[in-house]
């Protein structure tokens, strides 16, 4: 730990940079950022990010040093402001607010106002000569900081709804009520004086301590109140879903106030440097004359466009500030012009307006979703601001993902009536039932159900409601608010501020006119545009065609080492992975054609085979089946035009296939000439203790050579033939389930003989899925004869671990909630796993450099598990149709992390 | 290849020695030997190994070396001999053996009176003065010429019965039936001089081809034939079996006839240095007079006893050797001394006498049953013959199994009627239902069924058969019987010559006087003292106390470095182990005590447990199971006296233990106070689709603490009563199916919270069993708390393969007939779960250089699994209390692998 606690910031006298983010958290780096641009910031200083740490690990204590270097650093702020902390005739006020290294909106505590007194009130009331906005902010700071302070950081946990911030707010509404307004702006001084001393009596009451009126008590009373929320709850809970380690700590901000609610000139607003939603080059922002900037984040009033250009239905024709502050306009865009020119990067930036004097108050990174990273990273390449490997880095694979997501079907959707229309928060169309409480969305949920979230408007204690549903819709609230914040940067469905709605948590439902939607009624969201509409709408894929989504994939794909393929079974899908960039197929399992639409005769001959009781009966039935499944491989071969197509034999135990309706059964037996007891007796002796180790993959290969024969004849008859038509073709056969080179050999010769007696053969290749423990501990030996490898994850993860993935459901929540596991070892790679698909290739590849290899598992279009296959070396990765760009983007992302 | 392809033997002119087996086969390098020891060997040359496998993979030709080399040898016989082979007047006749590395009785070719024609024979009849030995010595020849030269070795396959050799046997009958009489040796010189006509007749008849009169085309040809065995169906399956390399090949011995059936002073014997049934060091042999070598071993006479101190009940009063020929014994006795003390071991012998003159013809390394080799291993090394080391190494694995066979009853097998008597060929006792071939031997054991095999005589052909029964029954041969020399090599039980016994292998049944055993029907044998009963007689376990046991096994563990544990879980079995020699207990699963005997109450609670609602309800049941618990624990490791007791936290799936009758059911429910469809449908929610890959072991201890924590308590508060009543107490407590780091640690955690709180405790450890793949892979972690490894290698083979055991039977015997698996993984450790046990050892040690490890999967009384686990280093192997001895030995025969 340094010995420097305090960074200062502001004209003049800065101590930090941006890129002390780590010390001085996000905000503070970038507020010194600003002064050292010469840009306008109140003036202020940083406790770093270590004195949390020190105070989190000391007992709540500080580091001796601390005192005295924020008093040092506050009398800077004093001589630059002109005004003195605790003066009754000159005070200043401060500002405390939290800033971690990474952004956690609405995680932390923030106390403003900070200083305020019946002293200094007085001070300022002469100063200002707007006594109403002085007796305003002392209430602003009596409510925010008993609660924050005296009650959170305290730890007082009172009962629901009887929180001291409650109580005052019930004060509040009782004065309004009294004076017969509806607006906070209504009540007039002597309103708020009195409420100053309401507030402090009720304060008294249910707090049992007196509001301090010390100006230096209330300020460590704020700081220590910012350390103690990055050990709350909320904040872990946000951490753990965000992943951010528990050590980064947060910096706390002390910073001379500036109002925004001082007057008539006076105002405040958020803005983007570019579009956030949809990524375009306009600048972008909402603005509220006579407010603090709480008030535009926390989404009570409807705020204004700051421009022309991102003015929408929704804005009706409130003022922008490019009409009612043209030069303010003028000077905030050329600060906006500055920091992109600086940073290269799309800015989320906070303004404060006091008596027509700018004030920057925040500049970060901004956030944005899918299809305005994707827009922006493509833009900002041709703008030559960032060359591709930048712009890669700059998308996320989830924000990818968004683009990926289904929309509402438009052609339904054109002739479907309205119910309701908000903000477009967050991407896609989502359906699902109506829940009214994040407790309802994460019960609803575990129960199976899909659910939208529906809020008047959603604080961080919904955070998990949030996680549990499809989709958020709130009735209040705007772009920057907490359900736009939390869906964008999920890259979730969300419509926010949908204000015709009435939302009634108690009795859960939501009203429009004369319209009501009861808890479990079906709604439909179009998040792109922040459409509501009642019932279950069709969804459809989108259209990821766009000019920037191609530009930027063809960025990826000038970097990435590893080859993306599909895993297909029909010409459909194939030619959809196609679309989706896919350079082959490493998964086609041959048993796909047994199951769904025109299987019906296939499968038959396939329940023909398995119910035989001699290898004559069975070739029987064998030769039946041939034709289908010839025909069936051809025409995906054909699509694929000469990519390799990885071709698994089958797989499952052949118990899977058996009919278990009476009609069905009958019709079997018939065919067979045997009754159905003995149909029955026959079945009964393919059922196993645990089919997932049983008689499967290569094993029915082994003690039924003819199927395996059948199999590579239709494979490699369909190659010749589609040769003989002059249709280029690559399969590879892949043996399944292998765990001995013995088995593999075994299998490889009954396909090599096939093979011998096909004229006219194109390349092929014989190989075999990894997917056994053992199959990586004599890698080395399968590679002498094997051609490629395929890692099958999702067997191997089940092995691995002696987890039947059917059966995890008793243990696997247990083991998440307990933190036994990082995550679901299903979904992302587990670390043992990678361990056995580390040795395989080693071990092949020292039998045979040039191996093939790659995976086919559900892996293989997880990010964080190609990486993995990035840095082992493996040749490509293969996952479903739909994941085939999230693949692209993170194996280009994974050389980045090479270069790193 | 070396260029010197034949060595001579005999009377001062040698060329090999005893140690040059690998190229002279055990027969030849042994004559030579004897032939250096001034032995009386026939002279003769040995043909190498080196020569058979040139033969075998050169298209059948002979290295072009051979021929000159032969022909040089076979001058040295002559001179020595005086005679010459192929002479009219003084003719030189030569048997033609075999002579592996390793004896493979009866399994490959011999041709005796090689040289023998129309012109020989007269000379042979003149300076013999014996036309009627000189007949039948040319009959013979045809006999066996016609058959494995002619035949056998040409590759013809005749119709079942209507082989040459059979056809010529009918033609001796018919002579027999002709002269009226009974017995080969009646038949007159004058007879048998027809039968050689007609014997050429019928070989040309069948064969198309006449009897070679060429000397040297018949030695070329038997020479061959011995060559072509080796190739055999018979020779390959013996191999197959006893794991006899293929490339080993067999040497051919090339010998001058001695004939044993010349006069009256001339006889023919096999003998063993010591008794190789019971140890004893007595003269051990039969012999016949007037005979040829094969008579004896064929069993077609019941011989004549060596001596007086062999003299059985059997022998009657046949005359023994000691009597009729006093000196010749003496002669023989001398070489038995002059032998044992050269080899310093047991040798088997085989002599001929001629005309009063004693021969060599073979000497080697006796076979012998389990109880006799460890007695001689331990009187051998009383008798400062061979050191401890050496004794270790003369004892096989399976030698010592056949001590731990069980026995018939003795108490019930006193009041029982003997069926037959025989010849106590094979140790132990046995009981199955009987059959008469060898194909329904294997037929009926491929049906489960337990069999015994009933033949009159036993011959190579058997061979799967009688691998496939539990012991065999002959009515003839004696104790060197095919019969008797496999199932002693094999540690089977078996009885040989049962005379009494009429066996009818076409009506398959045999018959004692009135009574008739019929297929299927039950029978008993007591193969230690020859008894065959009628029925089911109850077995025991041997008493392996013996004073020859306990010393040997002392020099075993003298020299092992392998502690041995046991796998036991009552008072009961702890005791018995003990006494067999255990040094701990490694696997004792708490679950066990639900099973069986005095389980009803607390499998009750159990169940309770398990279907309880709630964690109270579940703790309430809990509390009913810990009394239970605890004693059945306490009792254990009072038996264990301070010896370490690895106690397995309970692992089955909860399923499992669901009451599945009506009765029990209900009374569940009410105790549950439920109706029985509910308990149904908890039940139900427990099933899973692969069990053993679901909701058990350390998973079930991670949802449900509160069943780890009341396990924890049962077992140290268990030991700290017996520390306070001064017993000494040494529980590991034992995690089971850990894959994680963090399972394991969750759980260790809550063990230590209940050791803190119990007060008096002596030492205990708590570990883990390593039987998950993952489980190695991250060992280096597990061993940063965790104190002990146990490797579960049952579970641990399962995973690794992907196999389920209870599955297995769909593929398993496909893969051991196919030879894609050397063994049942099952049986002996896989090398692939090999890498992984020693890739667990590794990192365990690498993080704590003392982990203590083991191993408690059955593998660990396996031998060649038991050398694995000393080469990795492990602290102790754990198996069930009868094969702790197996351990304890293996564990001893390792270390001296280690030192070759």
């Amino acid at each position: 730990m340094s010995e420097m606690h305090v960074y200062r910031f502001g004209p003049n006298m800065t101590d930090g940079k941006a890129d002390m983010k780590n010390l001085l958290g996000g905000k503070g780096a970038n507020l010194a950022e600003m002064s050292l641009l010469d840009i306008p910031v109140p003036p202020g200083c940083t406790i770093t990010t270590e004195v949390c740490t020190f105070f989190n690990e000391n007992g709540k204590t500080y580091p001796k040093e601390l005192d005295g270097q924020l008093k040092s650093a506050l009398k800077d702020v004093e001589d630059r402001v002109g005004a003195v902390f605790g003066d009754s005739e000159n005070p200043l006020l401060l500002s405390v607010r939290s800033g971690a290294r990474t952004s956690m909106p609405g995680m932390m505590e923030t106390v403003l106002n900070v200083g305020l007194n019946d002293f200094t009130r007085d001070g300022l009331i002469a100063q200002s000569e707007d006594p109403r906005f002085v007796y305003d902010a002392q209430r602003r700071l009596i409510q925010m900081y008993s609660d924050v302070v005296m009650e959170k950081a305290s730890g007082i946990e009172p009962e629901e709804g009887m929180g001291i911030r409650n109580q005052l707010e019930h004060e509040l509404e009782k004065m309004k009520e009294q004076e017969g307004v509806t607006e906070d702006t209504d009540l007039s001084a002597t309103n708020l004086k009195d409420l100053v001393e309401i507030y402090k009596g009720k304060v008294m009451e249910v707090l049992k301590k007196p509001f301090p009126e010390d100006p230096w008590e209330q300020l460590w009373g704020a700081i220590s109140a910012v350390f103690h929320s990055w050990d709350g709850k909320r904040a872990k809970a946000y951490r753990k879903i965000e992943n951010i380690p528990e050590e980064w700590g947060t910096a706390v901000n002390v910073q001379a106030m500036v109002y925004g609610n001082l007057g008539d000139d006076s105002a405040t607003g958020v803005a983007f440097t570019r579009n956030p939603a949809t990524g375009e080059n306009n600048f972008y922002g909402e603005w509220l004359e006579k407010a603090q900037g709480e008030d535009v984040v926390a989404g009570i009033r409807t705020p204004n466009p700051l421009n022309e250009i991102c003015r929408t239905d929704h804005s009706g024709d409130l003022p922008s500030l490019e009409q009612s502050a043209p030069h303010l306009y003028k000077e905030l865009d050329t600060i906006r012009l500055n920091l992109e020119d600086h940073y290269s990067d799309m800015m989320d930036i906070e303004f404060t307006i006091q008596s027509g004097k700018l004030w920057m108050l925040q500049c970060r990174i901004g956030k944005r979703n899918g299809p305005a990273a994707i827009r922006m990273a493509s833009e900002m390449v041709k703008e030559n601001r960032i060359d591709g490997k930048t712009a890669i880095g700059r998308v996320t694979p989830s924000q990818l993902d968004e683009l990926l997501h289904p929309i509402v079907d438009p052609d339904v959707e054109k002739s479907t009536a309205l119910l309701a229309k908000g903000l477009p928060a967050g991407p896609g169309g989502a359906t699902g039932k109506a829940v009214f409480t994040a407790q309802d969305a994460v019960d609803w949920a575990a129960k199976g159900e899909t659910v939208v979230l529906v809020r008047e408007e959603t604080n961080p204690e919904d955070v998990e409601g949030m996680r549990a549903s499809v989709a958020i819709l709130t009735s209040r609230g705007g772009m920057t608010s907490h359900a736009a914040l939390v869906a964008r940067g999920w890259g979730m469905c969300c419509v926010v501020g949908a204000g015709e709605m009435k939302v009634d948590s108690i009795k859960k439902e939501f009203t429009v006119g004369d319209r009501t939607i009861k808890e479990g009624d079906p709604i439909t969201l179009n998040g792109t545009a922040g459409k509501v509409y009642e019932g279950e709408l069709p969804l459809i894929e989108t259209d990821i065609s766009s000019d920037y989504l191609t530009h930027f994939l063809g960025l990826c794909d000038e970097v990435r080492k590893l080859k993306v393929r599909t895993n297909a079974e029909t010409p459909s899908d194939a030619k959809r992975a196609l679309d989706f960039g896919a350079e082959g197929i490493g998964l086609f399992r041959i048993e796909h054609m047994f199951y769904g639409e025109g299987s019906e005769e296939p499968l038959f001959h396939l329940q023909e085979m398995i119910m035989a009781n001699s290898q004559e009966e069975r070739r029987v039935a064998l030769d039946s089946l041939f034709p289908f499944m010839k025909n069936d491989i051809k025409e995906t071969l054909r699509a694929m035009k000469g990519l390799p197509v990885t071709i698994r034999l089958m797989d499952p135990p052949l118990h899977e296939f058996i009919p278990h309706d009476a009609k069905r059964q009958k019709k079997l037996a018939n065919a067979l000439g045997i009754n159905t007891e003995e149909l029955e007796r026959r079945s009964e002796a393919l059922k196993e203790s645990n089919p997932m180790m049983g008689h499967r993959g290569v094993r029915l290969g082994i003690t039924h050579p003819e199927i395996t024969e059948m199999q590579a004849r239709a494979i490699l008859e369909a190659a010749a033939e589609l040769t003989a038509e002059n249709v280029k073709t690559f399969p590879e056969i892949m043996i399944p389930l292998t765990g001995m080179e013995t088995e593999y050999n075994h299998q490889e010769k009954i396909v090599r003989e096939v093979a011998a007696k096909i004229e006219g053969l194109d390349n092929y290749m014989v190989g075999t899925m990894m997917e056994i423990p053992r199959a990586s501990l004599v890698a080395n030996r399968i590679a002498e004869t094997a051609e490629f490898f395929s890692f099958g994850t999702n067997d191997l993860t089940q092995m691995t671990f002696g987890f039947s993935r059917d059966d995890t459901g008793g243990f696997m929540p247990a083991y998440l909630e307990l933190e036994l596991l990082p995550e679901d070892p299903f979904a992302s790679l587990d670390e043992g796993v990678c361990e056995l698909v580390k040795m395989g290739i080693e071990k092949g590849r020292n039998t045979k450099p040039n191996l093939k290899v790659g995976i086919c598992g559900e892996h293989g279009g997880e990010p964080k598990s190609v990486h993995f296959c990035h840095n082992v070396g493996m040749d490509y990765v293969s996952c479903s149709p739909f994941r085939v760009p999230i693949a692209r983007l993170s194996a280009a992302q994974a050389v980045l992390n090479d270069e790193k």
